[in-house]
C-alpha cells in the first residue's frame, strides 16, 4: 500500500500500527497529525518513549514496572500496612490501583503457571513472594487473578505454597459486577454471587 | 487519575493520549504494550519517531513533508507528466497517492483561504504554483479540493489566478461514490451527479 512514499515516514507508520487498538489506518493518522505537530507533540513524544524504554525496570521487590529501581508503591512508606495483592501482570496492578481501593504493595506474577510454556514457580517469582511473608511481615495475602483456569489454578498453587506462613490468604469476592444486569450476566457468575449471598 | 504512579510512563501515556484515535484508556493500553515490549518495539518506535521528528520537513517544491529536502515525488523524474494536482494537506495527497490513479505531482496548499485566520494566497504557496506552471511547462492543474465553501471558495481563487497561465484547469468530477447507495446520498450529491450525467 503506498502511502507516505518516505523510507522514514513509512518505518514510523509501520511500527505505530504494531500498537494495540491502531491498525493501518489509524496508524497513518496518528503520524500525519504527529507531522503536523513535529516540535509540541512528536519529539516530546519521541523523547518520553525513549526515556522510558531506556530506564523501565521490573521493580526488584514487586515485580511492577518503572523507571526506578525500586517502584513507586514499594518506595512509599505509607503502603506498608502488611497487605499484599498478587496481581497476574502490570495491567491488573494499574486496574487495582484506577479502582484507589488498596492501600497494600503488590506482587506480580508476570503471568500463570503453565508447564506447557515453560512457566513455573521459580518464573513467576513465588518464591520471593514467600520470602517477602517473612521478611516484611506481611498479614495478609490477597489474591486477585483472573476467574479462568490458569488464574485459579495458579492461585491453588499459592494458597499451598503460603499455608506455612502466618499470612491469612484471601481472594477477591466474585459476584455480580456493580451496575450489572442479571440477564447480562452468564450463569457462573450468578452462581458464584448465590453461593456466596449475604445478609442484606 | 491514579494510572502508573510513575512519572516517566505517566508522562508518556499523557503524550500518547493526544493522539487522534487513543484516548487515555486506550493511551494506557499502548504504553503497557510498548512497555512488554521494551526492545523488540518501544525502542525502535522511539527512535523512529525521533528521525522523523528531526528530519521531517516541507518538501521546497510542492509542500508534502518528508524526511528529505525534494520528496519522493518530486524527486522521481517519472512523475514529471506535466500534471499538478492541489490538494488541501498532506492527508489529501496521501489518500490520492493510495488511490494509486494519478501519476503527476503535487502542490500542497496547507490549507484553504480564509481571510479571519489570515491565511491568504502566499500562505498557500499559489503565487509558487502559478511559477511551477511556467517552469515545469504544466499542461494541466488539477483541482482536487474539498466540495465545502471554504474549498470551493479557494479552487475558484485558484483558477482565476492560474487563468493567464497556459495550463488546463480542471478539478476532480463530483458524483456517486462508488458502491455508494443512492438511498445513503445527502441531496446536493444527487443534484450534482445528476447535473455531471453522461451517456450510458
Amino acid at each position: 500500500m503506498a502511502r507516505a512514499d518516505d523510507p522514514g515516514i513509512e518505518a514510523l507508520i509501520e511500527l505505530m500500527a504494531r500498537l494495540p487498538g491502531l491498525g493501518p489506518r489509524s496508524a497513518r493518522r496518528a503520524v500525519l497529525a504527529l507531522l503536523g505537530r513535529r516540535g509540541q507533540l512528536m519529539a516530546p513524544l519521541a523523547q518520553a518513549m525513549a526515556h522510558v524504554a531506556l530506564t523501565a525496570k521490573d521493580c526488584r521487590v514487586c515485580g511492577n514496572i518503572s523507571t526506578e529501581e525500586l517502584c513507586p508503591i514499594c518506595a512509599d512508606p505509607a503502603r506498608a500496612n502488611g497487605e499484599v495483592c498478587v496481581v497476574e501482570d502490570v495491567a491488573d496492578l494499574w486496574a487495582m490501583e484506577r479502582a484507589n481501593a488498596f492501600q497494600g504493595r503488590y506482587h506480580v506474577l508476570g503471568g500463570t503457571l503453565s508447564a506447557l510454556d515453560g512457566v513455573g514457580p521459580v518464573e513467576l517469582g513465588i518464591p520471593r513472594l514467600v520470602r517477602r511473608v517473612g521478611e516484611e511481615g506481611l498479614t495478609e495475602v490477597i489474591l486477585a487473578l483472573a476467574a479462568t483456569v490458569d488464574g485459579q489454578t495458579t492461585a491453588h498453587y499459592l494458597a499451598d505454597a503460603l499455608a506455612e506462613t502466618p499470612a491469612q490468604i484471601t481472594s477477591l469476592a466474585q459476584g455480580v459486577p456493580v451496575g450489572g444486569e442479571l440477564d447480562y450476566l452468564d450463569d457462573g457468575t450468578i452462581g458464584a454471587a448465590l453461593r456466596a449471598r449475604r445478609r442484606f
